[in-house]
């Protein structure tokens, strides 16, 4: 099958039909149609197509998806086969609120260690190791790391990116508000967070009384 | 004239156009062509058209748009104008990270408090004061708050969310890991931290090399 790209929607809807098949017996439904499902889930059938057509290709004709086929490429979306090792740079505030934040695992994302370079926060409480920024390059070659997060303030998240290109990290996801330079090839996804609460407060004063 | 939505995309853009055109001197170049904004930006022209149509419809035929104007058309969708008063509920560390974000205002929004039901973090050291929930609802009423932030965790999201509605907040942003009820005409924003990692990851085992 070819790769396609998944959307962040997409993604986002798997755990729910990972939930429903999961609850099937897979001797009694050895095929499921996307039909069936969106029934089940009360999601439209076109949006339920497009989900798994982008998971597992197009299904059988006439008989859908094979159950047991379909439950393992949507746990393959999610990493369940094997976690992405990631490291995170610049344990401030945001930086340990992620560290503790639950979600990431269950989508298939661990973060080994965190690093920084102020002495006073390194092994502060936290449930992941937070590690002098000295230890980067041979921590990421040594865990396999192909997965950086930036934490740092825009004076140095260049710094860190090019640092984290530099030990063999292949994506990014920076969270100073700055634009990031990086080789071809490597993956970088901003988060914006003033910019998602501007969005929100232009609509409000937009008297836009919609769900985003 | 008629207002649109405005994507995440051209208000992270607007700051660019600001500068830019602040810096011309108005008596010297009343009007300015979406053409020269996207030369001298070097965005591309369509692009550049589509901001500025949403921001301020059409520009006049064969003078673009009146440069006073249009600057003061993008700084009120900044809400430069009028800063939006916002709360946070769950100062834990996620809502303490917020806390410390210095990008809000440039954005229009301003926090003007934090609630929490945990008495140790109340006015712990912040530069927004931390309150106890009990003061919720009065504070809200009395400081004409309609954006509120939810940083709970996923068990208390939407009594929260139910306090704020009640308190008469128009626009939430969700950053608790759940599905949210609100009454028509309230605007929610969910804050996924995990699926935007999720995404990244998912890309990356698909060895897709693009920039997000």
């Amino acid at each position: 099958m070819e790769k396609v790209s998944i959307s962040k929607a997409t993604l986002g809807r798997i755990p729910r039909y990972l939930n429903f098949l999961k609850e099937l017996s897979v001797d009694n439904v050895p095929y499921i149609s996307a039909t069936t499902i969106s029934k089940e889930l009360n999601l439209g059938e076109v949006q339920v197509r497009k989900d798994l057509a982008a998971v597992s290709g197009a299904g059988k004709p006439r008989l859908g998806y094979e159950t047991e086929f379909l439950i393992e490429q949507l746990e393959d979306c999610l990493g369940y086969k094997q976690l992405t090792n990631a490291v995170l740079v610049g344990a401030g505030k945001l930086g340990r609120a992620l560290l503790q934040y639950d979600g990431f695992e269950h989508f298939g994302v661990k973060i080994k260690a965190a690093f920084d370079s102020n002495d006073k926060v390194i092994n502060f409480d936290s449930r992941t190791e937070i590690l002098p920024i000295s230890q980067f390059d041979t921590f990421c070659k040594e865990n396999n790391i192909c997965l950086g997060i930036i934490t740092v303030g825009e004076g140095s998240a260049q710094d860190v990116c090019n640092q984290m290109v530099q030990s063999g990290i292949k994506a990014i996801w920076n969270f100073a508000p700055c634009k990031l330079q990086v080789p071809n090839g490597i993956l970088l996804q901003n988060e914006n967070l003033a910019l998602s609460l501007a969005h929100l407060r232009n609509q409000l004063s937009r008297g836009q009384g919609s769900i985003v």
